[in-house]
């Protein structure tokens, strides 16, 4: 995408005080069963439907008062997701990546960081994410990420990534499937 | 969309047997409150993410023991949006349209439909989402869609268009929002 590009943590931690700072996370579990009964869904992947029509990822602007960037990005994840998310939370070993888009203004860098929950804490908090504070305002709905590809070679994933995504989003998504090896083997 | 015609309700209940059946809703309720604290929400519409990655409306194939194409959509409701869905059910009034695709097969004639519900109907529908049968199976999520255009002119419906979605879905819904006066005015 243009204008977004990657860069390291710590030339993200040295950027001036005109750049904002935001953390988003991609939350998996494994097993969430079988579609039809025999497409194995391999990993319950969420992200989210935003307020401006795009998917992200659940997270957002770090605060000064927040003290770290994961201290903001737990802080979000509660107030967009929902109690569900103080079951859990995450810390430095969880971070993967930095993006930096300089415009249109304000400059951000969205830090990305991905956890694996049981598969009980991802449905307590799919089960929970009506009763978050961002509910229905700067989040529209949760939602999986089909890792499958349907015998039409479209449906599933495919067409999934032909949805508007947020900043470094789709990238961001791609990367972790790969990183993980989430994706349908072969 | 290609191959997508437009048909009335008489000419598709000629359709013979080669053709199957379909019904979606869309469910909406008024003001469910604002953005940011200024931006009017006007009403929730409830859109989801399916199984294939694309967005549509909830409802599916009518079977032939439904005995009516309504009674075969407050089925697929049940199925698709779980318990929350028995306090209400759709009827022939709220039928609004009807669209063949005849190309790829299945022949399929899917019929639209519209239902305002209360607000406590929507949030009690969202509430329970999680618990229906299709939940993470068939359906991936569901998605409130943005009527609102944020101040860079994209974010908020335009943005939420460009979203890939099934059929005649994103046609019904424009159609829809237009035609009940659920924009923006001006
Ligand atoms: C009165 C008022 C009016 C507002 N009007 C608007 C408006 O018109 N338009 C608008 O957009 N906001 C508007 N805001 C929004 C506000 O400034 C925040 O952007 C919004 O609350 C979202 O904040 P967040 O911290 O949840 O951020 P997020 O949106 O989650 O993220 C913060 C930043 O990171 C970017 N980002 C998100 N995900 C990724 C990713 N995966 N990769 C890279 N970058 C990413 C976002 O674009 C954003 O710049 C308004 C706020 C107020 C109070």
């Amino acid at each position: 995408m243009a204008g977004v590009q990657r860069i390291s943590l710590s030339e993200a931690l040295d950027l001036g005080p005109s750049w904002r700072h935001a953390c988003h996370a991609l939350l998996y579990a494994p097993d969430p069963g079988r579609l039809f009964g025999c497409i194995p869904l391999r990993y319950a992947v969420l992200m989210q439907m935003r307020f401006d029509g795009r998917l992200g990822f659940p997270g957002g602007f770090v605060d000064p008062q927040d003290g770290s960037l994961e201290a903001g990005l737990n802080r979000e994840l509660l107030e967009e997701l929902g109690e569900g998310a103080a079951a859990f939370s995450l810390g430095p070993g969880d971070y993967r990546s930095s993006h930096a888009t300089a415009s249109p203004p304000p400059r951000v860098v969205a830090h990305f960081y991905v956890k694996q929950l049981t598969l009980d804490q991802v449905l307590a908090l799919e089960a929970g994410a009506h009763r978050a504070k961002d509910h229905g305002l700067e989040v529209l709905g949760l939602v999986r990420v089909p890792l499958y590809t349907l015998r039409d070679g479209v449906g599933g994933l495919p067409a999934f990534l032909e949805n508007s995504f947020i900043g470094a989003a789709r990238d961001q998504l791609m990367e972790a499937l790969q990183g993980l090896g989430l994706l349908e083997p072969g």
